[in-house]
């Protein structure tokens, strides 16, 4: 069986440590580069416990990255380091998956906001294929360029969009309040991160203008026709890794349980990677090193709304797991192949 | 000068616990007399580090609290034996500050649907004051039978009141998460909250039935004179102590970031153990054993809300500390006595 | 390719959750039934993120596991348990590797003082191979009942055994200190083992009377020829898996720390789950959720010692996936099968 | 009562945060500067919980230490600033208490091999006055330069000088494995410390070349007459704070467990600090955030050793706690004034 040539960029950071796993137990895809300046040098297995080929590859220097020669790279890099490097790529026919922001916004306008840059190729934006398979399959059939949706907003879209097609909640009014891992914050030197204060600690950070606001708007009024501005307030809590997104969704007068129940698992019937349960049974410790993503409902009629929760790894599907999965879906394979993952 | 004597029923429970520390620190309190049946017989001062007379005490059957002899009794107790035992000690001419919910909720009505008992003794519920010197001081003055608050209401009302009185936000679509520790919980043997269950994950647990939700409306209403049914989700995370309270609120057309600061600023005034701060700084380990309440506001114009972070230990002033204070607040006495705790 | 029908009793302790992930993904061995009293009549997909016919099998009561239908039976039971079914299941016919400390002494007399009860079977403890491949895999072959080594005895003994049958490191005054995550405890209801009590905690516990120090003594003897006896203190730490055992050996005047490092690489030539590292590069978070044992030994030559510190999770070469090596050893296949695990 | 006018240098770095909530609550002692480059300009209020004058105290940049004008001054600096600094002060008739290793090694000889520099003040090693009063007190009244000890060297002379003192176990083949929380590193910008690569982990580090190691060799020695080198391996574990010294020491023929108990009771009598537990009572837990040493020996007759374990809070007795302690000690002061810290 033909399998891809694949290069990994970045591949030292938590999101790089997990493509390199998923890509080493895929059978389509044969990992022949990494390139990490913090790595450089040493081979993938003294750093990672891997056995086969991808053991013996030694890291590169992020710098050899334009050159490099595989049918199709992952990029766990900076949204402008991805930027350029997306472009480059392409022009030499390399499919890119790309695990930053760079690409994920469709209007090229709301960078400077959201993300701090202006967009130096706007014109990728419009080729850029989102890679959330379960909200939109549809398009990433054959895509060269795809963009790897952000860990807070494939939580909290696959969450919402659901309900909000179903017409059972107002497209108006919505708060999330997130909580992620550690892990989130990138592999990187920092007091901030540091084990003595983040440890024993809860704060909310960015509140309102989170990058990932705009990304979860459009991905969920794209599935669901529209999407008022959601209030979003995410929170740093001491775990490694993993995402809970917790919804207040104003209810249409009338809805019930079991119609928001079967709203996610007419949405989700037959997505092997999701799974629909009681609220209070979606826990990150069940999805964590898995590409799951669990949900649940539950309605607080005194109040007049749902509450949805929903769970899932962020280095996994958050990032390297939904990566893979959406490459799958790009080049027709079983969306599951290297995902196979047991948890734990 | 003069100090009264005090017993603590349930003094090794983490609520205990900190009443038994907040005590042997008071320059007005003495303990005399410490129930628990899980150390009873030991010495307090094997237990703890404490130094002075309350290091001697030894820890007494819970059987024997009805019969103690002491000018205050502290009862950190379930609310059904709270119930029986504050009629007991109120009987004799024994001040009751009791920290379970038996006495929070004004309408014994409510009891059932929240607590899920019914109320034995609905005329305490007129006698109680309620223990939130911030919110209503005024009551307190001279209380026999002091309510203690929630620790979720500590944190959620403190961070709501100011903001619906001020005219500000809408009384409506108040939407709260709430993260707790894991001392929230209680001491005791649960493969639920034992390390490895706990550690790494989160969840939301009582979606919208949580007891501290009659709570919180009715001590915002009291305060601000009008509270809508909130919709509120706590959730579990690993830390061991803390709790951080996100509230969305519905921000009334053209209310400024300025005026809700203005408006915590106000009504928190001369209050020794409150802080104002931008929402982002507000963290659990800057208060975590202390009896500070962290407080903070930020307005999402896109979104039209604000929302509101506050932080506590839940075992200080959601609890011990709070139930001090409280005391404090009754006797006349600087409400910081015993209170002076320099976190860490 | 033949499969072998497998059992798993006590299928819900952490060991039998491991259990089930590995059987799940083993080319050669196909899970028939799981035995749980915690989660009878569940679905083990529920409980655990599996695919394919392993997720559809239900839980059954541990009273059916006597009369089960299988060629290979897995007990993660205790003790007692154990010896009772191992009994009645190789009366059957099935193979048995057994998870407990049943059948880890060749000496049934050492079982009172160490384990706190009379061997029933002290016929089996001489049929019983023990299922430490890296250091016994000859007496493996087509064994009938497997032993599967307690963790730390695992941790310590392979860290032990080859610097004592090189001659450079005296057999007597061994030191071993050695940490475990909570999971070593196993998963129960207990105040003991609760996040808040252990979370933030460090302490020693049953020290120089742990019951894997005879096992050590006599894993160490049988490869190396001789073992003193051995001081050894277990410490509980606040992770949820893995071991790190540092051992302290009196050193052979003039041994050189290449020679010790020799000692390993020769002991452990070719074995896949084996590293030799820098003592100061030994660490769990690198080994946890894989078979792998990692190695280093410094040499203190001010101290005249030598200090070897080993890594391993406590629950895969600790437990489960140990017990797969070892079954994997006596059929004679590779034994990697089932454990191509990588961690994170 | 008269108070010292005190300084802090280096006010913002774990010990010198604890230096400054011990000082604040010292009613011999006033805070008058505050020196910290990372906080320089911010109130002390605005960062710790601090109440009355301290609160209101600018930190400065360290630049400005030199010419600091107080009575005392703490140094929380690293071992060169504090040199250059302690001289400067000392001659402007300031009394230092330095919590860095400057001054703790009595051979300025040692300085290059175990701490990296040559030591440029050696005339200052002999007017030093080792600052640990339970092992040291004689010498430090009225001394104007206290050395602070190490953490791990408090936590290991204490267990080990007192056994040694008494005879019962040899002064040679002593192995210690200690364990420490990760303030133990200070507060800093690192990867190596934040909290993903720390937590779920547990290493060795700096095996037989820890800086502490001359350091207890020499504390013992001074008290118990002789000390063979030791053994000593330091471990990293995920917790805040709080050092955990398990110590293997060969006993004599025929000591008695009893005989090692009394011998610490003997060396502790009256000790406000000390308390000897069972070997396995004693626990991090129970000494974190205050000045204590929980101290416990068990008896291995097989393996002919005693296990001695010690537990403090590496911040305040390993560090700021025990500096104020010995200032006390040498202002001939009662030891507990500051440190009546009830822990939790």
């Amino acid at each position: 069986m033909h399998s891809l040539s694949t290069a990994i960029v970045g591949a030292s950071g938590y999101s790089g440590v997990e493509l390199t796993r998923a890509i080493s137990r895929h059978p389509r895809l044969r990992a022949v580069a990494l390139f990490s300046d913090r790595w450089a040098g040493e081979a993938a297995g003294d750093r990672l416990p891997l056995s086969g080929p991808a053991a013996a590859l030694r890291y590169r220097a992020l710098a050899e990255a334009p050159e490099l020669s595989a049918e199709v790279a992952f990029l766990a890099t900076p949204a402008e380091v991805s930027l350029d490097l997306a472009q480059k790529l392409l022009a030499r026919g390399v499919r890119v998956v790309d695990l930053s922001g760079a690409f994920r916004l469709e209007e090229s306008a709301a960078y400077p906001r959201w993300y701090g840059f202006e967009h130096s190729a706007p014109d990728l934006l419009a080729v850029a294929r989102y890679g959330l398979p379960e909200l939109a399959r549809a398009k990433l059939a054959g895509a060269k360029l795809i963009t790897n949706p952000g860990c807070y907003a494939t939580a909290t879209a696959m969450a919402l969009a659901p309900l909000l097609r179903s017409g059972l909640a107002s497209t108006d009014g919505i708060a999330v309040a997130a909580m992620s891992g550690v892990s989130g914050a990138g592999r990187k030197a920092s007091e901030e991160y540091s084990f003595c204060e983040v440890d024993e600690d809860l704060r909310a950070y960015r509140l309102g203008r989170h990058q990932h606001v705009p990304e979860i708007e459009q991905t969920v009024a794209r599935f669901a026709g529209r999407c008022g501005p959601i209030s979003f307030t995410p929170h740093l809590v001491p775990i490694r890794r993993g995402i809970l997104a917790t919804c207040t969704l104003r209810l249409v007068p009338g809805a019930a349980a079991s119609e928001l129940v079967r709203a996610y698992e007419q949405a989700f019937a037959g997505e092997p990677f999701v799974r629909v349960l009681a609220a209070e049974r979606v826990a990150v410790k069940d999805v964590v090193r898995t590409n799951r993503v669990h949900l649940g409902v539950a309605v607080d009629a005194r109040a007049g709304v749902a509450v949805a929760v929903s769970a899932i790894d962020n280095l996994v599907k958050g990032a390297a797991g939904q990566a893979v999965q959406a490459l799958n879906a790009a080049m027709g394979w079983d969306e599951t192949l290297g995902l196979d993952l047991l948890g734990g």
